[in-house]
């Protein structure tokens, strides 16, 4: 583990090195050029240090789970299923599971059938293979201006090209989609698909609101776009609301990703793809490649948790857990931010996206941050172009909320020296920190 | 669940239509297009009824595991560790494990050091990545004749062209080996990598000679090329014997995969890479965007497991259980099927590999084998190109010894009906399942 600041510059000096003198650099795929770590990961692995006050990671608040009960559900899972839980099992998931699925999805208004689900290794998983089947090198992916870092990440992967479109309060602006698409097809282009998560964006923290969902299906269907919904907080409104599913509206022309991450536990890695039949297909093929099937006993963990336990109850729980956060964090904002700061106030999920005045650049800041015990992801993580430099994403979601105080205060201060050192100087210090702009998507 | 002959008739035709009634058609990458199921997929959800003897999967036999303890084992986890062991973990697994998974790789001579070492969702997640970062379209990979039907389906999700190279009894041939690079070599192509199973091959139930293990490393290094070294079945071996691994002789030259799907229990999905440091960090950037994490809790019962467990008595519970459904099915092999027929005879794994005699054709005689109630997987399955079709894949480690003694039985039936009708007619009905080539991987 690395002990702050002088440590960071020999990881990166160290990791420099590697890099030039890889004997296998010659026989990597094209597509393996776009895969190199991010310096900040490195100030990460300082952020994980108990006296930094992460604002960065997504990790929801397991303390909210009923551990020993999940112990007793574990221990008879096993002595009575076993033999077949912990055996391989159909690349499409286990069918129990599926219909369960079903059930969870229909609260969103989303009326499926069991054959058209395929379980995965998190909805990341599913994610990735929904670009192994659409996206040959170049083609075009519109996503939400900011969008999720682990979408990029996958997007990347398959050589895709992203193109942002811009958000607003009520979520994914439908004029600018629009636009975006007539500015493709005068070049000739149809992108492949439309990606969003439209309820308690990652990282902007709002909502598509309900009346441009339609919009949104419209233009998507009259330019021949399909939609990839993914909706891991859709459960998770603040107040018990729930928003209609896109897929509710147009099952043969959306794909929705749900995930079990948010609403019981991540380490579980079990997700899912609700897809048109022809897709699904693909899909199960395209997964059996990539892992043969899924987790067999953590989708039997699932299941059991889905038909033993009270969950609506449970998601309930987190709801009121992250709220409390939410408040925390926005009222320690109201508090302690320098004037010129604006940010989002989410209904739902995990994250307030946070913009600074001008002139401050928080990528370059982040290692001041760090030093001052707070942590948070910087904007451009979260663009796959240049943009984000005056952004933040703050996450409410673990921390108990005098941490969160905490770490807004911290946060505050180091927005003050900047400030000050722009009043004095003209402008602040120059990037420290260079290079590619992704964290690592788990902690973000 | 279809219900003989005619039912599967019935799903091949539902199937077409279907296929040709996709909306999204025009819209699938490339790579997508070779992404079809397998009419003899239907064949198999057949042979999966109690009445048929199945010697086609390979499922490991799990009866032998101490379920009333993993369930012990399992509550203490949660109730101890739930809080991690549930939560997100980095992308390259948990550090403990990488570990012991240091400790299981010396047993075959690997010094390795766990920072090297990519935990993966089973190592077909290790194969897919692998050839993800190093396979462009139109590469080449050389992989024994046969080869893994997982593997085959990799290499095709990510359009590599495989060369195959023969074996014989000792494994591949390393003046094959030779032979192959030097006509790639005329045509200007390098392979990406050789992916070789050295130990208790699947399909071919074949080990490669100690001798040949340095011919073949120092082939691919005069050759310029990686090796990807497979290896599952290992620690089966049925007198206990272990072969020094191709990566304890070169550490920069192999990628080796493993996997605690055969020494433990698939269901868990926890395989895992051991890559020289620089393609290590590719991998884990590879993995991140596949799934974020493996998952964190089944690496943590893996974990525990090693900890907590005679784990070494239980794969010698495992190796004494193959070697008598081995024998059983030599001896039935020996016993009851007709001559002209060859077989290798394993010392360790799970599969026999079986060649009929000339005329007769495995795929074409299928149906006719599971009408008669029992299930196989034929050659060409294993095969990139239109070779096997005189070969089967037996596996006997799944149905205990009398039901193998039967299963072979039936088989013996069924071949001395084709060969009846080839001596009477001059040759055997046309084929009557055509189309792509694979099963379900999870069954082969």
């Amino acid at each position: 583990m690395n002990r702050g600041q002088p440590a960071i510059q020999g990881y990166q000096a160290g990791r420099s090195r590697e890099r030039s003198r890889d004997p296998h650099l010659h026989r990597y795929a094209q597509r393996a050029a776009g895969m190199t770590a991010s310096e900040i990961r490195a100030l990460f692995a300082v952020a994980s240090r108990p006296e930094v006050v992460s604002l960065a990671g997504g990790m929801p608040y397991l303390p909210a789970l009923p551990m020993d009960s999940l112990a007793d559900d574990m221990a008879s899972l096993v002595a009575q299923d076993g033999m077949t839980a912990l055996q391989y099992g159909s690349a499409q998931g286990i069918p129990e599971l599926r219909e369960q699925i079903c059930e969870v999805m229909a609260l969103e208004g989303v009326c499926a059938h069991p054959d058209d689900v395929t379980v995965t290794v998190g909805s990341q998983s599913a994610l990735d293979l929904v670009t192994r089947i659409f996206c040959d090198p170049g083609d075009v992916v519109l996503a939400e201006a900011p969008s999720y870092v682990g979408a990029l990440g996958s997007f990347t992967a398959y050589q895709a090209q992203v193109v942002h479109v811009p958000m607003d309060d009520g979520g994914l602006v439908p004029d600018a989609l629009h636009d975006a698409l007539r500015r493709l097809a005068e070049q000739g282009r149809t992108p492949k698909f439309l990606y969003t998560i439209p309820n308690f964006h990652n990282p902007a923290g709002v909502t598509l609101t309900v009346s441009r969902r339609s919009e949104v299906l419209e233009i998507c269907a009259a330019h021949g776009v399909l939609v990839i919904e993914d909706n891991p907080y859709g459960l998770l409104g603040f107040d018990g609301q729930t928003y209609p599913a896109l897929r509710a509206s147009d099952p043969d022309n959306v794909v929705y990703l749900g995930s079990f991450s948010k609403t019981f536990a991540p380490g579980l890695r079990v997700g899912w793809a609700l897809a048109p039949h022809a897709v699904r297909e693909k899909l199960v093929l395209a997964a059996e490649s990539a892992t043969l099937c899924p987790p067999t006993f953590t989708q039997a963990v699932v299941s059991r948790y889905l038909a033993g336990h009270d969950w609506k109850s449970q998601v309930k729980t987190y709801q009121e857990a992250y709220r409390d956060r939410r408040d925390a964090m926005i009222s320690a904002l109201e508090q302690q931010l320098p004037s010129g700061c604006r940010w989002t106030r989410p209904d739902g999920g995990f994250f307030v996206w946070l913009s600074v005045p001008a002139g401050l650049d928080t990528k370059a800041m982040l290692p001041r941050a760090v030093t001052q015990r707070v942590a948070y992801v910087p904007g451009t993580a979260f663009y796959a172009d240049q943009a984000g430099s005056r952004q933040i994403r703050l996450s409410f979601c673990y921390p108990p909320p005098d941490r969160i105080k905490e770490g807004v205060r911290r946060l505050a201060g180091v927005l003050e020296g900047e400030l000050e050192l722009l009043a004095t100087f003209g402008s602040v210090s120059p990037r420290t920190v260079a290079g590619p702009q992704s964290p690592s998507p788990d902690t973000a």
